[in-house]
């Protein structure tokens, strides 16, 4: 059996998230019953994590094994042929035997992104939050300095797949404007589920003045979701890259 | 009767263009029936120009004539909760009484933006043209430089209500790139129909090396659009900014 990995990019606006569920369309799902067609063999296949409902990608990795052997260009051609427009795969590369998506991560990229005016531009819609409340980016930038590093993220884990270590290092949250368009890169060694929509609710909070900035340490210390702010809503999250 | 300016956003792909139309949805009649809505009387709109189906805008320019007071900001604000959410005003301001959104036009600002590489990124399919073929990007400058400056624009016009004066000056096409996001952006004192995309169409064709160069001189001096390649399609197309 050979390994493959894949750099996937999707618009999750319409997809119940990357993992295979009854009753609802996953990215995951499209993509074994393409590559099942085109390699003629019931194909699994795994990806670097999950995202949630609404979350976009632009470079999730998932890797297949297959005997097979097939024309990797026409084979990417072709799959990207049979996806919907909403999904695509960047890349389709042979990888060594022991290359795992998931387990052999050693960290991720996601941004979170949000159109901060008195109404929103709807040409970017799916993509970014609307903020329209004034908020205090000094604020915003040491929540993210208060962040940063390596802490015990209980507090800002969604209640999901039960998780033993909750320890993650954060190497940095870099804010970046383009005009109205701000934009929060969060790079880490791993996320817990909904960590970063978590961290952003707070962040958003902080940077509203709804909450003081010590709150954050407090949900750190407490390791008690209950004291986070609500996650901030989907379509402004994106997995930009896995790192390996 | 005093004159208000409207400065419109809209994202294209499901209205039949800017100009109200019989049996179809159109950005013109969203933005009468909102005002009418508000003003409590029925309120014309006129704006900079027609857009096509699909065609989107971040600064389409519009005005209307009301001799109602009412206050600029909440108002602005309930537009925007009434429209449907890929059309946005993004400002309203009181105006000279000889503003007209048409006439007064001195000229616009369009880009065109295509994708260019092995497959689109699904991310911003709805607003760039996906390119998946080689393209000499010198021979794309050249033929920019070719059609910048004052000529009869005959040959590059669809037909359409018919024009007097086809002759328009292009003060600038600036081409630039953000990886494989390629961005065309034509400066001029006015387009006429479809003359954007059927540029675009032209020097695509110019850069695949489907055509030679000399093609543009061709087009513009026999003024037959017959001899124009096929107009780019519109989800490329976005009016940035009408100039005053």
């Amino acid at each position: 059996m050979k390994t493959y990995k894949l750099i996937i990019g999707f618009e999750g606006t319409r997809f119940s998230g990357w993992q295979i569920q009854p009753n609802s369309e996953s990215i995951q799902q499209h993509l074994e019953e393409a590559l099942t067609i085109l390699l003629r063999e019931k194909t699994a296949i795994t990806g670097s994590g999950r995202t949630d409902a609404g979350v976009h990608a632009e470079g999730l990795v998932a890797h297949f094994k297959t005997e097979q052997t097939f024309d990797l260009t026409k084979t990417l051609r072709s799959l990207n042929g049979i996806l919907p427009e909403d999904i695509r795969v960047f890349s389709l590369e042979p990888a060594p035997d022991s290359f795992h998506a998931r387990y052999s991560a050693k960290g991720k990229i996601y941004t979170y992104s949000f159109y901060h005016s008195h109404c929103h531009d709807p040409l970017i819609r799916r993509t970014t939050l609307f903020v329209g409340c004034p908020l205090d980016y000094s604020l915003l930038e040491q929540g993210c300095r208060r962040l940063e590093g390596e802490h015990d993220f209980a507090g800002f884990q969604n209640a999901g797949t039960p998780v033993k270590d909750t320890v993650r290092t954060i190497f940095h949250i870099k804010f970046s404007q383009n005009g109205p368009l701000k934009t929060l890169e969060f790079c880490g060694n791993g996320f817990l589920y909904k960590m970063v929509r978590n961290m952003v609710g707070m962040l958003l909070d902080v940077a509203k003045g709804k909450r003081p900035l010590e709150d954050i340490e407090k949900v750190l210390a407490s390791k008690d979701r209950r004291l986070c702010s609500a996650a901030a809503p989907p379509q402004g999250l994106c997995l930009k890259q896995v790192m390996y």
